[in-house]
């Protein structure tokens, strides 16, 4: 496995893009794929696609290409999601409720296993498809040690959020996918990826101003 | 307003960052603030920030540092959200549901204004907190119209992604904000931000297996 430390994160970024592709190439029977075709696809150089994975490995052969399910394993394997991971979620409002019910993320082999909240009136309830059961705060220690749960998503009020989030790393989880409009400040060892959904708008706004103009 | 090409779009993100930051420093009621300050909050250096703020004018004052509320209404001026925009929502699955539930939009100007679903179950039920009655897909093209709606979030799920884009640009809308785990394809004048959560998680991933290994 090469360190993580040397690959640019932008490089890791586009590990996922190609594997939604292969996935897409993988679900129409496409035996074979090209890093032209991979690029095509994707609004990328071909050169790019074989330097990415350059990175990791010996991929593909000239003249033939990659073969898609192989390369999907490949991928799967750098990005550690070959095999099920088990993730919690902390905060059962609505955006914690449509998480729950995300099919993308067990596609990908996340589990969301336990749905925890501190409000009473939701605790003990049960959440469908997956049908999880809303546990209460105190519950989360235990369960991580238990299962040795190392992700979390976060999706509490942005004022809970920094309180939430030393919880969680002093419970075990080493890794947090915040969807709390604000900045969580961790120890260097922990991993936290944020989504503030209304930053992809602001984005496209900027978009449209230059535009406009 | 300087030219958007000319800006790396990093330093367009980072902006984003930096206005969520100033409102965590303007709810408290603190008038100025350093680019040090600001640096340390984000865990980015002051020379960072100094030289993203110059791709946009001049701001802050030596010795002084930046007026929180005057910093925070010209970058909301530089992103365009100093005036509110209207957006519309295709899709009112589960996280169709939660994202015309978030209250982060509204917050930063973002107004959900209409939302649009093919399943004849949903139509005409009015989803709260917003008091939007889900309307029929034919109905989009009039309302983009007549309200100029220029921002969409689409919704709905992979397999129908490509076409309700497509019928989101044709009707008028010039840049979407992507929740189908899936790449679109629209023409070069049309911007498109995708959240693809699970690919949030595969990123976590891959830095717990190089924390591991």
């Amino acid at each position: 496995m090469a360190k993580s430390e040397h690959i640019p994160a932008p490089a890791v970024r586009r590990l996922s893009l190609y594997l939604r592709q292969l996935e897409a190439f993988a679900a129409v029977d496409r035996p074979t794929v090209s890093s032209r075709d991979l690029g095509e696809a994707l609004g990328l150089t071909d050169a790019q696609i074989r330097k990415d994975l350059a990175y990791f490995g010996h991929f593909g052969r000239p003249g033939v290409g990659y073969r898609v399910t192989e390369l999907i394993q490949r991928v799967r394997r750098i990005l550690g999601t070959d095999k099920k991971s088990d993730v919690l979620l902390v905060g059962v409002g609505n955006l914690g409720r449509a998480l729950l019910s995300y099919r993308g993320f067990a596609k990908q082999g996340f589990e969301l296993i336990a749905a925890f909240d501190k409000d009473r009136a939701i605790v003990g309830k049960t959440i469908n498809p997956g049908s999880i059961r809303v546990r209460p705060m105190s519950e989360m220690p235990k369960l991580v040690r238990a299962k040795s749960v190392r992700l979390g998503i976060l999706s509490v009020p942005a004022p809970a959020a920094q309180d939430v989030a030393d919880r969680m790393v002093k419970a075990g989880v080493r890794c947090i996918l915040n969807f709390a409009p604000t900045t969580l400040h961790v120890h260097p060892g922990i991993a936290v990826s944020s989504v503030d959904l209304a930053v992809h708008l602001e984005q496209l706004s900027f978009q449209l101003m230059g535009s406009t103009t």
